[in-house]
């Protein structure tokens, strides 16, 4: 008759055939949330419609509370920072485009039963803080290392494991410059907010969301590889549960569309009147640069190609695309795709794992383009 | 073989008995969210954990874009005013507890087909503007003026009826000062976001959401009462479809605990170790003063009092409550309960209607406390 934390958590399972979404998904569904789409416009995704994802409780860090991280392990100068020690560092601006690995995972067959996105798990924002090689250059990493790994202040429990939240790198990634990854403090120009990881924050260019870990406190560097439940358990792509898997690591291609028109409230249908519409939206890989969109109005059975934007040079952050579709009276299907310099695109068909990570499927945005004199 | 407005809308309606979350829900709930429990803790909630419920698309207004607030009908002197006239007039800020009319849908029975909140649609903030009473004094408002409706720019159809997001107020609400309505231009200092109706919104202090125009662009005084949609079809309580119903105005009152210890990422069940447990959280209501706030760990067979915070003077925004629970191990059903100074307060059994509005069943916060030796 014990009271064990295994009491309090649920396995890993997938929804059984039109199993509606269940009142543990909502609860995800209701305190997460995603992009609505029509932000998608937005350069900059203002913090509020940027997506969010917390695995446990957001921490409540009182304004006038130190904040000290620790840099341990496998360094030869072990250093314990304040938020000030940081800002001696050198500064680094990057925009980046950060997406939920599982971003897609409700639309899948089986549906694999996590935190329930569709397609708006997504935002892009400039963040600013110290090329986290620099701080490990300060405390000196040994040769011997392998992995690097950053603890957060989020505390909870999963499939009845009890953990901070921690994730990994690989020690070249970690000390490299390609991306170039930062421990943040700003994003676009403020503090960060509570639910993005105030007041530090990894931010890894072109990595799923992941591994950007916030509330960072600590940083340990190992000599042997890092076997912590978000790196061995959760994030792997697997097809079977006794499968080892691969790790989920850099962002696979995508496109979304801004819904033309205007929305039914409950359907979230959209609705466009005959004439010229304007169809834009936004592309991203971690892979690679994008180097191409493609629409379809007809569910992907044919494809027409979108005008990209210029090159900003802004490497880990999406671009804008866009293209005119006459729309006449009828039912539509438009979706777009993505592809990138090193070829890698998005499949027509679900690509499924059991965690339901790093699915890039196509969107599908049904709409319904009026009679020209409709009056209703 | 036409293509109607008709046919991008589904009607109101009841979901059957264990009917999971719908798509189309889903699709609701990952765009809008609420307020994650834990950020009860703020006075002040900020802006990205705020509770947003946005009806159609979150419009798009560049920074560059004039916007113009009109001020016409049944008034002597037709206003047109840029933020830069709406600034000339006297400037208040009021701090505001906002919740949404819906918050607590998804927890009743039968359940009522919409935005699926369980009970975290509601955020805190500081709304600084120019009391609407000084706007339609200088409009000088007919002595037959009835209603004043209120127009956003958010666009979209709902159950077939192609709109502009409108709500009215009663004339004497509208130009009095008990509430005082704000037509607000900042949130906590700052500019609005665009999702909580940037550049310019209502705030009506005590009253639902659903009343707080967003992206307000026009004022339009009548003679006859508001028949629109938001206000005359949706928004009211109804058991039967057939009912009038009764409109949906002020906040019942609520109280909310701020969920004690850490939680499991997918049940959102809650773990605490044995020994004292502080239990904190907000009571508020939009009908007369929070008066009493009680704790139930029984599921809400027995009721210990909590302590209220000293009045602060903001009586439109909610009241830090505490207590402690000495926590043994086993498993409960926590619960809050507000009252407010007219003797309203919150029901064990569901308040029933078929829109889900307006209603306050006391939450339910199952927590497992370990046993004291518990090494998992």
């Amino acid at each position: 008759m014990g009271h064990r934390l295994a009491d309090a958590s649920t396995p890993a399972r997938l929804a059984a055939p039109d199993e509606g979404i269940g009142r543990d998904e909502l609860a995800l569904a209701t305190r997460n949330h995603g992009l609505p789409l029509e932000a998608l416009r937005y350069d900059l995704t203002p913090p509020g419609l940027h997506y969010v994802l917390t695995h446990y409780d957001i921490p409540y860090v009182p304004e006038d509370e130190p904040w000290r991280l620790s840099i341990v392990g496998r360094v030869r100068h072990p250093l314990r920072l304040d938020l000030a020690d940081l800002r001696t560092f050198p500064q680094v601006t990057t925009r980046v485009t950060l997406e939920c690995a599982g971003n897609g995972r409700a639309l899948l067959t089986p549906r694999p039963v996590s935190q329930p996105w569709l397609v708006e798990a997504v935002g892009t924002a400039e963040w600013t803080g110290v090329p986290l090689r620099l701080l490990l250059a300060e405390a000196g990493v040994e040769a011997d290392a392998v992995d690097v790994v950053f603890t957060g202040a989020d505390h909870g429990v999963e499939r009845g494991v009890e953990q901070d939240y921690q994730r990994a790198l690989p020690a070249a990634v970690a000390t490299g410059s390609e991306p170039e990854v930062l421990v943040a403090y700003a994003m676009n120009g403020a503090p960060l907010p509570p639910q993005h990881g105030h007041p530090l924050r990894l931010v890894v260019p072109g990595w799923y969301g992941m591994a950007h870990v916030k509330w960072l406190r600590d940083i340990t560097v190992t000599d042997v590889p890092f076997t912590g439940f978000q790196q061995a358990v959760a994030y792997r792509l697997r097809r079977h549960p006794e499968d080892e898997g691969e790790p989920v690591t850099r962002i696979a291609p995508r496109a979304l569309l801004v819904p033309p028109g205007f929305p039914d409230f409950m359907s979230r249908a959209r609705v466009v009147r005959p004439g010229p519409v304007t169809l834009e939206g936004r592309a991203w890989s971690g892979r690679a640069p994008v180097t191409r969109a493609e629409v379809s109005t007809d569910a992907g059975d044919t494809w027409q190609e979108a005008e990209l934007a210029p090159d900003d040079g802004h490497r880990w952050a999406w671009r804008r695309w866009r293209c005119t579709w006459t729309a006449t009276p009828g039912e539509y299907v438009l979706s777009a795709r993505a592809t990138d310099a090193e070829g890698h695109t998005q499949p027509l068909e679900q690509p499924w794992n059991r965690g339901g990570f790093a699915n890039n499927l196509v969107q599908r945005v049904p709409v319904l383009c009026l009679d020209g004199d409709a009056a209703e």
